[in-house]
This record gives C-alpha cells, sequence and structure tokens, in this order.
C-alpha cells in the first residue's frame, strides 16, 4: 500500500463547516482535498493501492482523522465540495473505535502519534530541505508524511522523526502539499510500474 | 517564459455557466482551472514566469481563448469558484482583438492555431505515448500542450504537429491535466532552478 498522511493544522473538526467556505471556516480543507484527490485519482481512475489520510487539527474538537481507502472509495471525484460533504459526514461520527461513515471513508479520534503508529510501511517525510526524492530509496510499500501551509510544530517532528526512515525534497520550488503527493506518486510510479 | 496550453473540448463559453457546476454546465472548467493553477502558483505565490492559455471550445460560441499571465496576475488564488468567477468575466468581454478582462487575464477569439502561432517558444506536446520527459531536452523558455480528458481531435493533432518540436510522457500512469502541469514543471524546475 502507497499512504499519504497530511497534517491539517486548521483543518475543520465541526461537522458543519460551511461547504461554501472551505478555505477560511473548513481550515483550508480545499487544499486537504485537493491532496486527497491528487493521492487517490488519475485519470478515469481511483489508484487502487494508494491510501490517503488527512489529520484535522483545527476548532472545535480536534484530533480527527479520516482516512480515505483507495480501495473501498466509490465514485470517488476530484470535486472538492463533494468530498467536503463526505468529509463533514465523517466529523458527524468521530469516536475512539474508528468507523466507515462512508465507502471507503473511515473516521476517528485520532491524532499524528496514533496515525502513524498504526502505518506498518516506512514512513518518509517530504520537506523542502530533505535528500532529492530521486535518490531516495523507495520500496513499493511505503508511506508519506507531509504538512499543509504551516511547517509541523516541534512535538510533531519529534513524533515523525522517531518512524520516518528518510526526509526527501522534490526539487527547487516550495509547493503546494497537492502538487508534493502528484511528484510523490510519480516517481513510484517510475520505480514500481503498475 | 513557460507557457502551458490546455484544450478544454468542452469548456464553456458562456459568461453565464453555473458557479455550482462546474464540472457539468461548466464543461469541466473545475478541470481547467485546476490545471490553471498547477501551472501558476507555488507555496505562498505566482509563478511570475509561467503563463497558462485555456482554449475553450465547448458551447454556446467557441472558439475562446483565455490567457493568465502569472507576471501581471493579482491575488491569484487554487479556489476554483473564484477562478471560475474571472473566467466568467472574461467571456462577457470577448472579441477578435484581446483584451485584459482582469489583472493578468486576457481573452480573445482564437482557436488553437492561432494561439500556438502567437506562441514563440519551442512547443513540447505532453502525451502518454511519447518519449519519457526526463530525456527530453528542454530549454528554459518553453511551451506545453496538453488536453483535458479528451484526446486532441486529427484536425488538433495536425495543427499541433506542424508546430511541436517534440512529445514528451509523464510517466507510466494516465493522468489528470493538473498533474500532468505540475509535473512538467518539476522537470523544468530541476533544469533550471530559480
Amino acid at each position: 500500500m502507497r499512504r499519504f498522511v497530511v497534517v491539517g493544522h486548521r483543518g475543520s473538526t465541526s461537522p458543519k463547516f460551511s461547504l461554501n467556505d472551505l478555505a477560511g471556516e473548513g481550515g483550508r480543507m480545499d487544499l486537504l482535498l485537493n491532496a486527497a484527490s491528487a493521492g487517490l485519482l488519475i485519470s478515469h481512475d481511483v489508484r487502487r493501492d494508494t491510501e490517503v489520510t488527512l489529520i484535522l487539527l483545527g476548532p472545535p474538537t480536534p484530533p480527527v482523522s479520516i482516512r480515505l481507502d483507495g480501495n473501498r472509495l466509490q465514485s470517488y471525484g476530484p470535486d472538492v465540495r463533494t468530498g467536503a460533504g463526505l468529509v463533514r459526514r465523517a466529523l458527524g461520527q468521530v469516536s475512539r473505535i474508528e468507523r466507515e461513515s462512508s465507502p471507503g471513508i473511515f473516521v476517528a479520534r485520532r491524532g499524528l502519534a496514533e496515525v502513524l503508529d498504526a502505518i506498518p510501511e516506512p514512513l518518509v517525510e517530504l520537506r523542502e530541505d530533505g535528500k532529492d526524492i530521486r535518490e531516495v530509496d523507495l520500496p513499493r510499500d511505503v508511506a508519506f508524511i507531509l504538512s499543509d501551509t504551516m511547517d509541523l510544530t516541534v512535538e510533531e517532528q519529534d513524533v515523525v522523526a522517531r518512524k520516518r526512515v528518510a526526509v526527501a525534497s522534490l526539487g527547487p520550488r516550495s509547493l503546494h502539499t497537492d502538487h508534493a503527493v502528484t511528484l510523490a506518486h510519480n516517481e513510484l510510479d517510475r520505480r514500481h510500474p503498475p
């Protein structure tokens, strides 16, 4: 399995955030859903071998993790508004035990450390000052962690540093999260063709 | 200048397409605007050296070309709804002579052949069956042409074939247009660092 874990520092944990204000009231939910689309969608299909977990740390009741499992998703598309509706539904069903709020969408009261503990694949952090990803060893099954527009906090860095096997950078430009996901996928696609 | 020309076969040419139905009534305007964002945006900034031209070929009055000039854009963001509003405004001002409908956004009654004729840079077609882009000669100033979810028609292929210097592919997967733009940018960023 390929996994992407995206830390959404402001991502809303309210099931009532406005679908008309995903950037503001949603806490950059637009950005998080674009990252999910970059992780899960190829032309005319879903990447069945990929899972994206959004860690929402915004108000009112963080943390919440929302896991999108490409192997179980049905009719998932790139429209952020529709995706945000699925996230809102998930946010209405948060509990300690992970549950499937829609086909392929799982929600739980879990923060970064718990999410990373549940991931069996080697973890690669995507960060601007890492080693060029083209020179990093990447097995077929691998997990990537990346942040939204804000850097990981010192505490989050500590959690990630305990788990990760490498820090990889994607190029000389500072990129949007969804663009970073696209580039990591491409590098894996080339190493491990479908 | 880096240029991306995206052919939107169904892209609406009506200034009244619904902002709530960009995929349907907008003729995949969501996809076209995601491609524009991938072309123009990096983290916290606009790519000032990049221009994206959307060629809209949908009803009611094709063709229309909308050119987004990174060097002149003001406060452009990744929100597709806002971008769609700017496209609608442009569609209300179409004429043979290109005009600037908003800062950095230019509109004209121009189809593919006229748009390509006005581009000075060498043209590279992005297509799945091309040569691996990592092995294609890419000067700092280059133009890319790519299509939306539909392949170029035979007539469009003829127009492109007369201008292009290479056909490049981005990897083993069939990708969304915006993801293709991200990958082409990254390859250029690596060859010609900012």
